[in-house]
């Protein structure tokens, strides 16, 4: 038997329980790990709310994109991996069909890579949807270069911290964006070049004032709501202003006028543009690879809690006192 | 003198007035055309009500962006044209200081082009605002491509036409939107393989009955709005939605779950990132003399007023009766 956390109906972290499950065998194409950390995702947290852009089919449901192990099944047809190689699942897949918070997890090969044998586990499940989800924003779309002045809003999530990561690998520069004044140091310890504290600071004069008037000439931010009209302002002529998540509860406006008069571009991304396709994909673990080999980009985790405290952790993202990766780990 | 069309408040029609002056002189760089015919744009509709990107910096203000006619003086330091040439003018300059309502009109050389000889004066100004804002968006940007679908809103407007006929000429499939059932005849027997009225049929249903439920790939839209959320619904994964006005009253919602689910990028459009960067331009006109020569590219007229009626033919277009270029004429 094996734990697997569940959860049988939408709601807050006290929906998340422990089951003892029977072990199950990998299908066609798929392989079996067992786990030993997971990583938490903002996904995660709203797939949980029913607030998700997908949502289970049925219940009780699983959840989880995250997880590093070691392979002890394997699926028929699969030649790519064996038993006993440690890897961490990439998030190529549906909720609605697989999920890896548990002592066990299946998921389809596609979805698994092997991580840098100078990672722990704890690290090597804190690297394919941050540093994949910034990358194909930044690199693969973007097109981030030396000098351009790039605008991270939300910079203190996994995400943030990873496209912070690989702004500077780039050569340019990297403006970050915080509510509160307590990360703000965080972040500058962690690579940003400027922080902007939005609750104390006006973002459009900061953004002005670094850019020498320009604007900034790509903006990746997962909060939407009225802060797109914002984040237009502080745009460059021509910029692309990646929207990643929703983590505002209000309604987007789209900011026709400064979209008009200085060309935006305004674009809904995922992490699955990337996943869903073999050579964007392969690209994509290539550049992280090469990144965390020379240490260019260095996950950075957060708090680390047993796999019994899952709902203490989902609480604890929830609060929004993190800077980087919440991880969980199984005995 | 000649007469030269001014306003000296923001208002209806009736604040156009032809005014009598002294015949100017081209300055450095500039050239002077005896104006023969003028095409209608709706930015002038927009700028004579104070509604356009850019506002005049004084009353009286004159304006128009478009006309042909035979140029009658040159400025210091042109090489490029000469006495006689017959020309009509590219939108590369700004309302606040030129506009070629009038018998006479000055701009800067970088703004005028000769037109095919097989042209009439009027065709000769029916053609670098209309196929360079279409050409900007589909070609240059939204590189379309044989089997596209290509959805083009408000197709009844001369920048609509242009953009059947490019989307045409691309082999790609072209379906127009209409508000009522009275321009669609006169669509279809100008090249749109489909018309949808939207007054009566549903679009998004209409779009994915045309497209095998796979959605548009390019769309091409002046108006924004709420109409924007029915258009990304329309979209397909990965579509370009190009927003290149504001004839909506409405306040425009940026369509996040669409847009993240299909990864849709919504560009901010005007025809000024192509006529301002010389490259870009070179390659417009270059196609738009192909599309012309080739009978690919067929300007297509409406009404024709004589310039003493200029407030009326203002009002024509405000009627949105129009399905085609409004051409005024100078005797």
């Amino acid at each position: 038997m094996v734990k697997i956390v569940r959860f049988y109906k939408f709601g807050d972290a006290d929906v998340l329980q422990l089951d003892e499950l029977p072990l199950s065998e990998p299908d066609k194409g798929e392989v079996r790990l067992k786990v030993e950390a997971i990583g938490l995702n903002r996904a995660e947290v709203m797939f949980r709310q029913g607030q998700y852009l997908e949502k289970p089919e049925s219940f009780p449901a699983t959840l989880g994109y995250e997880a590093s192990g070691v392979i002890d099944a394997i699926g028929e047809g699969v030649t790519e991996f064996q038993i006993g190689d440690r890897v961490s699942t990439i998030p190529g897949f549906s909720l609605k069909k697989y999920g890896v918070y548990g002592e066990s997890a299946i998921v389809p090969v596609s979805a698994v890579a092997k991580y840098p044998e100078k990672l722990s586990p704890q690290e090597g499940t804190a690297i394919w949807v941050q540093y994949m989800t910034a990358y194909g924003a930044l690199i693969e779309y973007g097109q981030v270069k030396a000098g351009d002045f790039v605008l991270i809003s939300a910079a203190s999530s996994s995400v943030g911290f990873a496209a912070i990561q690989i702004t500077k690998a780039a050569g340019a520069v990297a403006i970050a964006t915080t509510r509160g004044v307590s990360k703000k140091q965080m972040l500058l310890d962690n690579g940003a070049d400027y922080v902007i504290v939005t609750n104390d600071e006006d973002l459009v004069t900061r953004v002005m004032e670094i850019t020498n008037g320009q604007g900034a000439n790509l903006i990746f931010d997962p909060v939407a709501g009225s802060f797109l009209e914002t984040l237009a302002n502080a745009a460059a002529p021509g910029a692309t202003i990646f929207e990643y998540g929703a983590l505002s509860p209000e309604a987007t406006t789209f900011p026709l006028f400064p979209a008009l008069q200085k060309g935006l571009k305004i674009q809904g991304y995922t992490v699955f543009e990337i996943t869903s396709d073999p050579v964007k994909l392969e690209r994509a673990k290539q550049y992280i690879y090469d990144g965390l080999d020379s240490d260019k980009l260095v996950p950075i985790l957060d708090r680390i809690f047993p796999l019994e405290q899952i709902a203490e952790a989902h609480r604890y993202m929830e609060s929004n006192q993190q800077t980087g990766k919440i991880i969980v780990t199984v005995p």
